[in-house]
């Protein structure tokens, strides 16, 4: 048996959710890349705008890249196609939808005309450098997404991005089991999959039981209906359309981003809203009020979102009014719980009626739960299972499901970013680590804030800042003056009054005697005065001039 | 029919859980509190330690405060007991337990001699001014917790703090529904109920229930297990030790609050735990690792608890290992989604087992889910229903389950923190508003950081600061040295090699050329130099001396 080239697998991302933003695949010297997706921060990621895979290691290799495939049109997955072309230059291939989308975005970036998109279809088979890539449909919470199974010489291995196995889609297009089961006939060396809910008992409902929820909610509103959802879920805005329908409602899409994606989706046949629902923001509120649907984001409570602006009463084109009826239709993402239930507090104090998912079946998950992720495994019949898609603790569970339906502990590897995956000569093992960590994204320029910036924000943030100025006499070595103070998020205005003429008093004394005569000396002794009356640690930064 | 006095019922807590911390009453002159306990500050809350209720109502009227009742011992109910006794001194009541801990905290603050702290029993009848107050029974994830019956010449209100209805409590207890019915059989104007789970649907699992998994666990796990858990959750701690004692395994206490918690429960009689199962931890630490059970603190990831220390390996007296089983038998409480994960993920990483309440029946909630809920006010009766002890989001649903079960919409109030509501003459009716709102607590000093101090916290978060200091000489205008520039949080150093020598430049050239002389002017020219450069808004803090 001759030797054969192994297959790279080198998830990116930092410490995000394995591989669920951006994979690379390295194989004879070609590499592929499966899409190009952000991450929003966490709550100590002080003043991120997003986050977008650390793709250095493909930057010298720039030239070796022979495409970019994206799997569906969700943020996570192309929310950084842009960054990834200003570097590498590359063919990106996704089916039309996903395709409209990105370049939706890129537009919005003045960036269209540098892009080399190319429009594949589900059930298609494309050759892209040494990659052998055949596209099969998988049902999701935006129509036209697809999986991948991609031959190498090293074998067959199937890419499951997002999924569910719903059998009552929206789109009425379900999970191509078909197409899977002739994968696991001819063989399949391994599967990376989806772990998002492999935390989660059962199977996760179809996206249509939530179609009478939206009907039963609209018919008893007595008002406004006003929907929140993130604006690529373009199944939702599907349902909600529909739902206004069936009752009379005229559909008004409110904010950028849901205008654009709803007039993309509509174009290209994903999404059917009849012209005579579809009404402007503006018309819709001349309306009366029970003859009226408004969808917009913000279901996370985001401050800036549209929900957001309405919760503080700062939406500049429409207010909340008592007989609102506000649907948030999503799921906290972990770590918004405390925006969504601020969101939801305020509005319902603006006499709104509130409706989430702990009170209505107004959302369901877009991800596969375990028996479902079961029986894709079983589907599938891989020799070896890499679960993607997920921080370490949903890979664990996911590798232990695969476990329980009968993969080999030793054919399965957990991985996190960075960590490079080789499959080769019947063997999943692992390769080198990359280096490899977020990349922050804030304001104008990528990457110029790393962790020891970030560390720096949490200290000015937990104690705030003092600072002094001094002007000293250069050879008498007095001061020439009373010290100016600055302080910011340190003390209220009271004690400020109370404690900054006594630390004057002090710093004086100790300048005056000749005792201290350094910055840092002197910022050190102020800080062990600030901490003795206060216990708390501001950061304090002395500047002197000598004259 | 003389014209009876009104009853006040005064919720007290800013924007926090309706009267969870503190609630106050006010009748005929006389002032009965209820719980004064903490809050845990939200994510965007920068730098606070604990948050207390703001009960400046009650401090001119310090005189006519007859007592303090506290319903259980849990820190959201006693966390604050020292700082209303500083500023109110006045009789403590609680049951035995409860006191216990009450002591504990209070002596860890040199405070136990100065309190009147009087141990009352469940079922006991007590005058305290004039409010006759009957305690009674319930259960919930702490032993020797009460409700209370308050009887004025207003009429019986019941306020019901946390309880769930657990029919098989593991101290053998239930809530006592025979009190309740005798209440209700006298005719109960009022009842105030816990609202925590009121969008939960269903009945609350006993707490006997996780007793087989910790079994499970603890027969499975090949080394030591670690269970986090909070160390006035008395309840878990007894299950944790029955398990141990069944399994053959020894149990030590980790943290200071778990060791005195659990010394005073077992002192009392509350927790059994057997002398031959008690060791220390230093007697642990030398023991073999499958006969070890060690209890400690952080099941809500807090980076300061044990937990919080073993998973970035800066615990003190021992590391987490390969082998050792992790529980965090806990559930996240929103806004600790992240921190949670984070330290699952990285006990994972250190090659722990970790299992946590979505992967096995290791936690259930102390409070009573809607079916409870329901079934309280169809015990009880009451003439009319106030929501209590949660967000608005949980107070209207709560509202909504009274009027499922008949309770007419208009005697039903849902308020916030600082809405008095008057009980009188048959009709439940709002009150006065009054003024009250977080009281932040950091550091040594109370109270004196508030919303703006905690507005300039995130602003120096966010995008960081510049400090310039100019010197000037006061007869030319001309700076007599280059500015110098301090940054933190702003700029990563390479970044700021690119960008201060730059921003140097343009400050002298304009104030050399005499165009700015203000600080103000020059720092806010700085400002929109580094927004064109970056598209962010540092804090900019400009000081000029003259020589």
């Amino acid at each position: 048996m001759s030797k054969k080239e192994k297959l790279k697998i080198i998830p990116l991302g930092g410490l995000g959710e394995v591989g669920k933003n951006m994979t690379a695949y390295e194989y004879g010297g070609d590499i592929l890349i499966v899409d190009a997706g952000i991450m929003f921060p966490e709550n100590d990621m002080l003043g991120v705008d997003y986050i977008i895979p650390d793709f250095e290691y493909l930057l010298d290799k720039a030239n070796r890249v022979r495409g970019l495939v994206i799997t569906h049109g969700h943020e996570d997955h192309i929310g950084a196609v842009r960054h990834v072309l200003e570097q590498i230059p590359v063919p990106v291939f996704a089916t039309p939808l996903t395709l409209g989308l990105i370049e939706v975005k890129l537009a919005r970036n003045g960036y269209t005309d540098k892009a080399d998109l190319r429009r594949i279809q589900a059930n298609e088979k494309i050759q892209i450098g040494k990659f052998t890539v055949e596209t099969f449909h998988v049902s999701h919470s935006i129509p036209d997404a697809v999986g991948l199974a991609i031959t190498t010489g090293a074998g067959l291995i199937i890419h499951m991005s997002d999924f569910k196995l719903d059998h009552t889609p929206v789109d009425g297009w379900p999970t191509d089991y078909a197409r899977l089961a002739e994968f696991s006939q001819r063989g399949v060396d391994l599967l990376l999959s989806d772990s998002t809910n492999s935390e989660r008992p059962g199977w996760t409902p179809s996206e249509r039981i939530i179609g009478p929820a939206f009907d039963q909610v609209m018919a008893a509103a007595p008002g406004r209906v006003i929907v929140a959802t993130f604006a690529s879920l373009i199944s939702r805005i599907q349902q909600v359309s529909d739902a206004a329908v069936k009752n009379r409602r005229k559909l008004a899409f409110a904010g950028t981003s849901m205008v654009e994606n709803a007039k993309i989706a509509r174009k290209l046949g994903y999404l059917i809203v009849p012209d005579e629902t579809l009404v402007s923001i503006e018309q819709a509120l001349h309306m009366p009020d029970e003859k009226v649907v408004i969808m917009c984001t913000g279901s996370q409570g985001e401050p800036s979102s549209i929900i957001g602006r309405l919760s503080t009463g700062s939406n500049r084109q429409f207010d909340v009014k008592r007989g609102d009826t506000v649907v948030l239709s999503s799921h906290p993402i972990p770590g918004n719980e405390e925006a969504v239930s601020r969101a939801i507090n305020r509005l319902l104090r603006q006499g709104a009626n509130v409706i989430y998912d702990s009170i209505a079946p107004i959302h369901v998950s877009g991800h596969a739960s375990q028996e479902e992720q079961k029986l894709l495994i079983n589907l599938v019949k891989p020799k070896h299972f890499l679960p993607i898609h997920g921080e370490l603790r949903q890979l664990k569970r996911h590798a232990w499901l695969a476990e329980q339906v009968g993969i080999p502990t030793e054919n399965i590897v957990v991985v996190e970013n960075g960590q490079i995956v080789e499959l080769g000569g019947g063997k999943l093992t692992l390769g080198d680590r990359i280096p490899g960590d977020y990349v922050f994204v804030h304001g104008e320029s990528i990457g110029d804030i790393d962790h020891d910036v970030m560390k720096e924000r949490e200290q000015l943030a937990r104690n705030g800042i003092v600072v002094i100025d001094l002007s000293i006499d250069k050879i008498k070595g007095r001061l020439l003056h009373e010290p100016e103070v600055i302080t910011r998020g340190f003390l209220s205005p009271e004690d400020a009054e109370r404690l900054i003429p006594e630390m004057r008093k002090r710093v004086m004394k100790v300048v005056n005697s000749g005792g201290l005569d350094s910055e840092k000396d002197i910022a050190s002794a102020v800080k062990s005065y600030l901490y003795d009356q206060t216990k708390r640690k501001p950061m304090v930064f002395v500047t002197m001039s000598r004259a």
